[in-house]
Parts: structure tokens; C-alpha cells; sequence
């Protein structure tokens, strides 16, 4: 017997059965063999020695090209990915042998790679310190340099339940078991090197062999819990990272330093811009005044856009029923993600009465047992929630009113506040909380009308990032998935959203994905993700289509017909939440921020005592102008003034002496392009105000 | 044995022991005898012909002259609270009587009088609908033409206590336990009429007899609970109202029409300025588009003036910690008045953990049982409130910097939206609401600065006012009970803080008060009563001093002595809450908001089709210029377009037709002063920009 293999460039060939992706590449070149390390067959990620399954489309994964600086070669992202998984699940593995010699009472867990390393969990007594770090590389070492190849082997899975049974690790017990819920015929294993070696039951894929690892650091243990679940045993989590060039580790290590040092919780907290106070509550943000400043010109900025792009600013409440989110859906079947609700003292006392032990009704108030869809329907009349999203408030705003198609489209916003109970563990600075404020509107559409709002939205997001000089980003479309008819509306509706979509994500010039099955079941959707100066990527904001929650909302219209129409829904929220955009532009800024949203813009430096009149002279100018000005006259040395001026990042020094107030002039030292020279008063604040109202960078 | 009387002139006369004010009266003349209906003795307001204390101050209180078209003639203000307060309670009674008369199963409970009238709560099956009122009425009438003295005798607490137990009246027993509680040595009866006359448990004052009650009617039914407690027994609640003259009950009558045209919830309505929706919360506002470009508008002239007052602006989240909320002392004493907490999943789990039954559980998780301090105490880590104020907030931010002398004042404002639980009985429109959005703010200062920057909180109040022409308005200032010193904080320091609020209440040129007692027990305060077209008060904001806060937060600055101190708070709001000041500017204006707060400024009015293109060449000119314009392009005639523009209370009009666009004019027409002719475009424009941009009322 033979198979048919098709080649990525369509180019058929035939192998015996039973042949491996490594079959097949050598029989196309030597050297292509000796770097494959993988494949993608029929689009799953398989071992380059791994038995094709018959027929079968594929193309092969290879190690990179290491150019002189031992820096690695991508053909493109793909290659990257494919290639950096292979290598990362793989040395996942070695990590996981390494601290086994290390900690025989270890009981490992769960090791799964991920976007920028891997790691393991584990269970062990014992604390893994950072001072260990460097004992487990050398193991690890020792384990790349005797280059052992990974090999796969499977058993049925009664034999493989019977094997995990005998070994009594509980973990691995129930991976195995999920995996054959999820459908594996069989369980699979990867011994590192030949049987005797170290294994570890493990779906793979994996590269050839542990030589391909060219660098590779444990990064930072944490604290986890098995499931994720604080209730269940306490794990380590042991993380690491692998690369195939030494150069690319280094540039890894540079990055993170740089993004140390930019981070936005340690920027944020030197110029006083946001406090995240445990005695708040975590993932809470208090806005300083700086911070508060920059938020304000921000709002300002995009409520300019809204009102000339024809929105409509409206207020709603932080809180809505329960009934509310029972009918758009979002509650009870997403109430893990949200604070608990805030039940009436009578509904709780009915509840009460209705139960017969505590924990019954300690179930029933959490809703997180099986019942939540009843308990829901009990209580819905007497409880709140926090707004997890404020689409209900909106779409009752327009249910107030009856419509004709002449109203539309109504465009509804509001920077609304809302939370979500997001695990302590994931919190982090403002780009992970638990309440944020959405730059959020939800539009109310004919069909007609849909692709121009779509583009409206997305003119928006173009005007908003360069103005703000963000020209890293790219666009990510979620289309249906084709094989599936799992969506809300009609195909023809579908059909014509995602033309929308796709052509206003075009219109914005910048790289862009299709993703097909990527769409929410309720309609298409637009993300927006930025890459800051590090080359980190921030998901921020989103534009979708909904035709689901008009219908669950009984919304409606009068078309031309005189007769009742269903309006689109277009969720929008180009910048996310103002924490997490604000938390990146801290970061994108490294704190220097352009004059319009410099919470301090101006600070007057007298040189001495003797020139503090003319100094609040100049302050007053400033202020007549709308500045947020400041004067220092403080008994530090103008060497000091500045010093402490440029710490807080000003945009505009103005030291001043005697010269300067015989010839009413000043002094302008810029932040980042010191001296300037002495100017006019009158000139400085012509070029500072133009500056300022255009917003320059 | 003889008293001495001492006059409001100063004179001085001896009376027998046991003389009336009625005798007092009488040695002046028989027509103020005759007019008297009661006296103000030290301060205290007694029956005419109740026996004097002994030596006293004495004020007579007489019946009001009427003027020859049925209205009372008042001296003063005081005048007019006392005698009508002695003829309300009186008119209570003598409801209460026919009511039992034509009901005799009904069980009274308490029958207090009302700045505006008075009401009867009663226990009664037999349901009492309006079609009842003139039966009720009737009945009155005829005690009224009874000329029915009104006279009181006393009894011990032990005899009375056992005339009440034979007479097996649950709510007046109670009502007597509370006199007891509260001191009475004795408890007192007023019998309208002579004994054997219809009486009640009362410790009056009244009117001398039923005569004088010269215009009265029964108002309205409600619902209502003994001691105001929905879970004990349900009172029907009838309202009645009284008066010296009958024209100043048809005034009453008119204001109220009036009042029900001007009512905020029904222009709100019509205009589409807001809508309070069952299914997003009862007392939650939800602020339409038109609505919330007004709140947009006062906010940011309010910011414009807190800019240049020196505040800064922050935003906080809406829900804090319970032991935030436990420091600041809002928790769980006051928990009564808030939305029941978030609890924690683990935290519920926990609390189950420890109960032993549902009841117990459902007792902790309300917090309303007698155990609620130590409940809060165990759960307090892990749950949440929503904020019914943003002071704790506030001052963590202050708490996140250390501050030096130099850094005070710290200004620190936000329209902050708290959450407070008010009855659902007691929720109406946007003036009686369970969210709403201060406009808040809190200082810290120095006791030098005190004084400064409560005027200072005072001018913006001023500024505001005048701006909207809310001329009519008084203020309130609590000062400490001098004969108490249950207060926070050095006397030294309270009588500082009394002159500050006295002298900037002083320098308001308002009618103001001091009203000793009335501050609260951490500090002196300013309240501000505005009073609307048809004459009813609305208590807005405050301006609050606080020395606890500071001291229960362990706030400091660092003094020019290098020590620790701690700082003083002002807390202040003077409007209160964006909901309820607008709902009262709604009133005010009749809807009919100043230029620069209608969410319509302009609509163009073409007189035909041919028109439009000229009529939107216009509408560009004015979007250009900011306003906030629309086009009626609708097929309706000039008439029905002017039509509804003015229901819409748009401020202008601008019919354009054929001379209009040949002249490059606009034919102007102002919503309540009609045709002002046509003018050339650019003039119009020169003389809106004036009108918006000065708040021209």
C-alpha cells in the first residue's frame, strides 16, 4: 500500500504506508531532512518521525537558518510559531526530567507550552527558589547535550489507564481521563531517549531530538493550584523559555528589561498617575490627579470624534437587575466572571426559607452550582449585578422610544465603568483589572446602513492611533466558521457583515488577518492589537456585529414598508478600556507624554529668589493660555529644578533670570531636546499652543 | 403665689400661678384674646389654654388676619409655621374622628402634622379610595361647625398606661411606651369637645377649637407600615390638608396643578431627557441623550470653575472594600441604607462553613441582625460594597503621596456616582433616586486654611446659582448642641470652623440660619435650600467639616515644625447630586432650559422642500459654530413644524423660504418670545455665540 502526499506547493507524491514526515523530506533533499523537525499534516502538528496517517496534505516544519550573530531565521510567522512550539513543549520536558533528578518527590502535573516559553506545574514540598534556577539549567544542559531523541509511543486506553493507575499520579490520572473524554482512542507517551529513559504521558508533538534546544533559562516560579482551582492542591509553576540562537535568548532577556523599566505599574507610580490600593480592593484603579488628567484629555480627544461622527453621549447606571442580564444572557452562564450578585435582604431570606441545610443555600447564593439556571429564576426579581458590559443599559435606552428607519442610525455612548471578576492571579497594573472604563457605543442599524457604520467606527480607530503615533497594529477579522451554521441571523446578513468588515479592516492600510471561525456566534467581528515599542502585543479594542441580543431584546423599527424591522446591533470599543489603553500608552510613551496630555506642561524655573516675581509672571501667562503650569521655588539650584522637573517628565522647562525679565523672554528646556535658547514670551506660547491643539507628538 | 411673664418686647407682668396664655393675652385685650390660639412658652409651642410652667418667656401665636379675598395675613415666617402647625395637628384629629365615625372597625395610630398638611396612619381593611373623600369631608364639616373645644388632661404613666390596656390599642400602647422612654412623667389626652367626646392620646399642642379651621380638604391615600417597617402591620395612610383661609387652600390646590404640569418626571418624559426602567432598577436613572448633554453641560461649567478654584480631578471605581467601609465607619452600622454587600464566593462558603442552620446564615449575610458588627468583622476581607459616598476613596488617594504643609490644600473632586438603598415607597423621578452622581469633592487642609476654603466652596455655589437664576434659595448652618460635647475634635477648633461656615453662609447675602444642634457630631456644616417656582424647598448640597475622617484614616502632613499633623476635611457637594439638581432645574425652567443648556439649540425650519438645501447650508453654518442644530425636512407645514420645535422648548426657531436665501438671512423665532423678523445669518450667529457663551439666562 501507498499514500498520496500533497506538497504546500501542490506537487503530489507517493510514499509507503507507515512513512514519516522525515520519509518524506528526505526524499526531497538531505539537508531539508536534517532540519526538519516537524510538519504540519492535514493543518495538525505532527513529529518529523511520527507515521503520516494516509493521504494527506503536508508541509514540513525545519529549524531555523542561525545567521552569524546566533540569531534565528524565519521564513515567516507561521514558521516561527510552528517551529518555537516544537521546541518549547520539548524543553518543557527536559525542565520537567531536570527537577525530577533534582526533587525526586516531585509530582509533576501538567506542562504546557505558551506564546513566550513554557511551563510545568507541579506538586513538591519543597520551595524552588530563584538562587535553584541555576542547578536545574545545569541538569537541563546535561540533558540537551546528550542529545536523547524524543520518541512516541501509545497503548489502548485501558492499557494506558491500567499503566497511570500503577504509577499513582492523580494528575496525570485525570489528564488521561479528559483526553479520552475529549475522544482519544488512544493515550500516548514521549520518552525522552530510548525505553528506560525518562517519559511522560504527553499528546506531543515534540522535536526530533533535545540538541535542536539552542538556549534556553528558567524564568520565575509561582504560585498555582491544580485546575486553577484555589480550593484544590497548591502547585509550583515552574517558568521557562527556549530558543534555537543563543542571540535570540539575549535579545528575549533585553526586551524584558526594557520592558522592566517601561513598565507602566513602576512609571505610573514615579509620576503619580495610579494607585491600585489593596484596601479598595485589587484590580481597582484610583486615577490620581496626573493620571486622572491624561484619562480627561484622552476622553475629550475621542468624545471630539463621537460628536462629530454624529453619537449621542448618554449616563447609565453601574448596577441592572438580574432579570436584565437573564434576558441578554450574560447571567447566570457567565456569573464566574463577574462579582457575585447583590441579593435583597428578602430574597435572601426566601431563600433562606426555602432551604434546608447551609450549604444548600451557600450553593444557591453563589450560583455556581448545577442549578444556577433555577436559582437565577428564582431570585431575578430581587437581585443586582455589577454591569459587566453596558449593552443592556444601552439597548433599554433605545427600547424607550419607539423608531422610524428616518432615526437611524442611533449611536449610543458612554465611557461606562464596568467589572469583572477577573482571578486575583491574573491581575496585573491597569492592563488586568477588575473595573475599567469602556470607550464603549453600541449602534443601532438598518441593514443598509451597516458597512458605512462599520467604516465610521474603524475611522475612528485610524484618526485616534496616529494621532497618537501607534502605527504598530494590526487588525484581526473573526468570520464564521464556514463549516459550521452554529450563528444568530440570516446567511445573507452574515454574508454582508463580513464584506463589511473585511473592507473596513482594508481600509485602514495596516496588516490584517481573516480568521474564519474567530467570530462570536452572534455576528463578525473586528480586534484591534497593538505592539508596543518592545514588540509586545496588547489586545485593546473591538468592533462587533450582533444580531442576536436586538432579537433577545425584541427591539425593533418601522421601516418605509410601515412595517416592523429587526435593527443591527454594532458593539464598539476601539481603545478597550481607558486603563488598559492608558496602561499602554504609559508604556508606548515610557511616561513622556505628548504635550496635550502631559498632566504638567509647563514648569517655571526661576534661578534664584530674586526672579520668583517674574517667574509667577510667566506661570500666570501660562495658565491664561490653558496650560497645566507650575512653578518651582523651591531653594534647589536651577540644576537641581530641573533635574526634578525632567524626573517628572514636563514637557517644557522655562528657567528664568535676569536677562529674561529685562527682555521678557524665557529660557525653554525640552525634555528630551534640552536648551532651546531664550525666546519671547509671547512666541513660546504662540509654538506651545499650536503644538498643543494639534495635538502633535 | 405669682409667675412672671416675660413679653418679646422685654415687659415683664405678674400673673397668678396657674394662668393661660389666654389670660396673657387677655390683660393686653379682648381682641388678641379673642385672635389667640396658642404661644410659643421658652421657645416651646402649648395649647392657649394650658396652664403656664411657672416664670417664662411667652410669644402669643395668633389666628392670621384674612384679607378680604379669603388669604392669610402672616407676621412673619415663624408666624405662619406655628399656626398652622397648631391647626394641621388640630384638622389630623378632627379627620380621625369623622374617619371613625364612618368606619368604626378602624384602629388609629399616629396623626402627625406636615409641613404641607398633615396625615392619619390607621389600621383599617375596608379599603379608602378617593370616591370616600367627600364623605370624609362631610363629616368634618360638621365637627368644624360644632365649634368643638379643643382640651387636654393628663394622667400618670401608670393610670394612663392602664386606660391605654383597657382601650387594647396596640399602636397607641406603643406610642405611649416611646413617650415614657423618652421621659414623660406624664401621658396627655385631647378630647375635642368635652369629656365624653371623641379624644386621643396626644401631647397636642392644638388650635382653642375646631372653628378655627377655616378651609380644609382630604389629599390623597397611601400605603403604609407601623413604624414605617414593611414586615409589621400595613397601614392605609390618609393625607389631609388645612388652612385660616379658603383662598389659601385654592392657592394650594393651584400650586399643585401647577406643580403636576411643572412635575420634572413628566417633562422628562415628554422632552426624552430621562427614563427610570423597571427592568434596569427601580431609582436608577438612565440618562437619554437630550439629558445628558444638559448634565455634560453643567458639569463642565462646574469643572470650569473647580479648575479655577485649584481642584484636581480624580475617578474611582464604585464599589470598596468592606474594610474600607469598616475604617471610614460606614460599615456595617449604616448598612440599613446601602445595596446589601458583595460577598465572596469563598467568603459565603465560609459563612456557611460556620452556621448551623439557613436562618442563621441568611441573618449574617444581611447584616441586619443584632450580631452585625461581628459578622462584618469576620467577612470583611472578602466582600464589597458599592459606595454610597466617595470620601474613603478620596482619602486613600490623599494617603497613597506623603504631603508636605506646602502641598495644602488638597482639592480632590469627582462627579462620583454612590449607591444608596432608599425605600421603594420613598423613590420618585430623578429627585428621590438610589444612584446618583455627586458633584463632589474633599479637601484637606491646614487649620489656617479652613476658613479660606469653605468660602471658597461657597463662591462656586454663588457663581452657580446666579448663572442658572435660582435666586431664591437659604442656607442652613449646623452648629454643635452647646449643651452637649459629643463631638470629634478640639472646642478650640469647632469655634473656629462655626465662625468660617457662619461667616461664608454670612457672605452668600441669603437668608440664612443657625441652627445649634443640627451639626454633625464630626463637624460643623452648611446646608443649601433652594426654593422652586411654585414655592417648595429642595435641600441640595452640603458643606461639611470633618475632624473624624482624618483621624480614623490616621491621615498627616508634615507642618513647618517638621512634626506630624493631621489635616482637616471638607467634604462638599454643594448641588447635592447631578440627579436631583437637575430634576429640580427641569422644574424650574419648565423644561424650557437657557440657551446653553438645551440639548436643541437651533432648528431650521424650511418653508417647503425647495427650501432645504438653503435650510442645510444654514444648519452647516451652525454645526459649525458648535451648536447643537437639527432640520425639520418633514413634510409638515411651517405651523406643524414651529409646532413641534416648541413642544421640543428648542430656543430658536429659524424658518428660512425664498427671500431668506436670496438675502442670506434667517427668519428668527424665539420659543417663548416669538417672530423677531429676519436677520442676516452671520448676525444671528454673532448674537447665539454671545448668548451661549455667557450662560445668558
Amino acid at each position: 500500500m501507498s499514500i498520496q502526499v500533497t506538497l504546500p506547493d501542490g506537487t503530489q507524491k507517493s510514499y509507503d504506508d507507515g512513512s514519516t514526515p522525515y520519509d518524506v523530506a528526505k526524499s526531497i533533499g538531505e539537508k531539508l531532512a536534517e532540519a526538519a523537525i516537524g510538519a504540519r499534516v492535514n493543518g495538525e502538528l505532527y513529529d518529523v518521525h511520527r507515521p503520516l496517517p494516509g493521504d494527506c496534505e503536508l508541509a514540513l516544519v525545519t529549524a531555523p537558518r542561525i545567521d552569524k550573530k546566533g540569531r534565528s531565521k524565519w521564513r515567516d510567522e507561521q514558521h516561527e510559531k510552528d517551529a518555537l512550539y516544537l521546541l518549547r513543549h520539548s524543553t518543557a520536558h527536559v525542565m520537567a526530567e531536570a527537577i525530577e533528578r533534582l526533587y525526586p518527590d516531585v509530582e509533576l502535573a501538567y506542562g504546557p507550552p505558551l506564546d513566550t516559553g513554557f511551563y510545568y506545574d507541579m506538586k513538591l514540598d519543597t520551595p524552588i527558589r530563584e538562587a535553584d534556577f541555576a542547578r536545574i539549567e545545569d541538569e537541563m544542559k546535561k540533558i540537551v547535550e546528550e542529545n536523547r531523541a524524543f520518541s512516541r509511543y501509545e497503548l489502548s486506553t485501558d492499557e494506558g489507564m491500567a499503566k497511570l493507575g500503577e504509577e499513582n499520579n492523580k494528575y496525570k490520572l485525570d489528564n488521561a481521563e479528559k483526553a479520552i473524554e475529549k475522544g482519544s482512542a488512544t493515550l500516548s507517551w514521549y520518552i525522552t531517549g530510548e525505553s528506560g529513559n525518562w517519559e511522560d504521558l504527553c499528546m506531543g508533538p515534540h522535536v526530533d531530538t533535545t540538541s535542536r534546544i539552542g538556549a534556553f533559562k528558567v524564568m520565575s516560579v509561582a504560585a498555582s493550584n491544580w485546575k486553577g482551582d484555589v480550593t484544590l492542591d497548591r502547585f509550583q509553576r515552574v517558568y521557562g523559555t527556549a530558543f534555537f540562537g543563543e542571540a535570540d535568548l539575549a535579545d528575549r532577556m533585553e526586551a524584558l528589561e526594557q520592558a522592566k523599566a517601561r513598565d507602566h505599574r513602576v512609571i505610573g507610580r514615579q509620576l503619580g498617575l495610579f494607585e491600585i490600593d489593596e484596601m479598595v480592593g485589587q484590580g481597582l484603579v484610583l486615577w490620581k490627579p496626573k493620571g486622572a488628567v491624561v484619562r480627561d484629555q484622552l476622553q475629550k480627544f475621542i468624545s471630539e470624534h463621537l460628536e462629530r461622527q454624529g453619537y449621542s453621549q448618554v449616563f447609565t447606571p453601574h448596577i441592572g437587575k438580574l432579570d436584565l442580564y437573564r434576558t441578554s444572557g450574560h447571567f447566570p452562564y457567565y456569573a464566574d466572571s463577574q462579582y457575585p450578585p447583590i441579593l435583597e435582604r428578602e430574597t435572601i431570606r426566601q431563600l433562606a426559607d426555602g432551604c434546608s441545610c447551609c450549604a444548600e443555600l451557600a450553593d444557591k447564593l453563589t450560583f455556581d452550582g448545577e442549578n444556577a439556571a433555577d436559582i437565577a429564576a428564582e431570585v431575578s426579581g430581587g437581585g443586582y449585578m455589577l454591569k459587566p458590559m453596558n449593552c443592556p443599559h444601552h439597548i433599554r435606552i433605545f427600547a424607550s422610544d419607539k423608531h422610524s428607519y428616518r432615526d437611524l442610525p442611533i449611536r449610543l455612548a458612554e465611557f461606562g465603568t464596568v467589572y469583572r471578576w477577573e482571578q486575583s492571579g491574573e491581575l496585573g497594573g491597569m492592563t488586568r483589572v477588575r473595573g475599567f472604563t469602556q470607550d464603549d457605543a453600541h449602534l443601532f442599524v438598518t441593514p443598509d446602513q451597516l458597512a458605512d457604520e462599520v467604516l465610521g467606527c474603524i475611522e475612528l480607530v485610524k484618526i485616534v492611533f496616529s494621532t497618537l503615533g501607534m502605527d504598530d497594529y494590526r487588525v484581526r477579522v473573526g468570520l464564521r466558521d464556514p463549516d459550521s451554521s452554529k450563528f444568530v441571523g440570516k446567511e445573507s446578513d452574515w454574508d454582508a457583515a463580513e464584506a463589511a468588515c473585511i473592507n473596513a479592516a482594508e481600509s485602514l492600510g495596516v496588516s490584517f488577518s481573516q480568521e474564519p471561525g474567530e467570530a462570536a456566534f452572534y455576528g463578525p467581528k473586528i480586534d484591534f492589537v497593538v505592539k508596543d515599542v518592545i514588540g509586545r502585543e496588547w489586545q485593546l479594542g473591538t468592533v462587533q456585529v450582533d444580531y442576536q441580543l436586538p432579537q433577545r431584546f425584541e427591539l425593533s423599527y418601522i421601516g418605509a414598508d410601515n412595517a416592523e424591522h429587526r435593527p443591527i446591533m454594532i458593539h464598539r470599543a476601539p481603545f478597550g478600556s481607558m486603563e488598559r489603553f492608558i496602561g499602554c500608552l504609559i508604556e508606548h510613551f515610557n511616561g513622556a507624554f505628548p504635550l496635550w496630555l502631559s498632566p504638567e506642561q509647563v514648569r517655571v524655573l526661576p534661578i534664584s529668589d530674586k526672579f520668583n516675581d517674574y517667574g509667577e509672571k510667566v506661570l500666570a501667562a501660562l495658565k491664561d493660555a490653558g496650560f497645566r503650569a507650575d512653578i518651582d521655588t523651591s531653594k534647589n539650584r536651577v540644576k537641581g529644578k530641573v533635574k526634578s522637573a525632567q524626573e517628572a517628565k514636563v514637557p517644557y522647562m522655562l528657567v528664568v533670570g535676569g536677562k529674561d525679565e529685562e527682555a521678557n523672554t524665557v529660557s525653554v528646556r525640552h525634555r528630551s531636546e534640552g536648551d532651546q535658547g531664550a525666546v519671547p514670551l509671547e512666541e513660546f506660547l504662540q509654538s506651545i499652543v499650536k503644538e498643543r491643539d494639534e495635538r502633535s507628538l
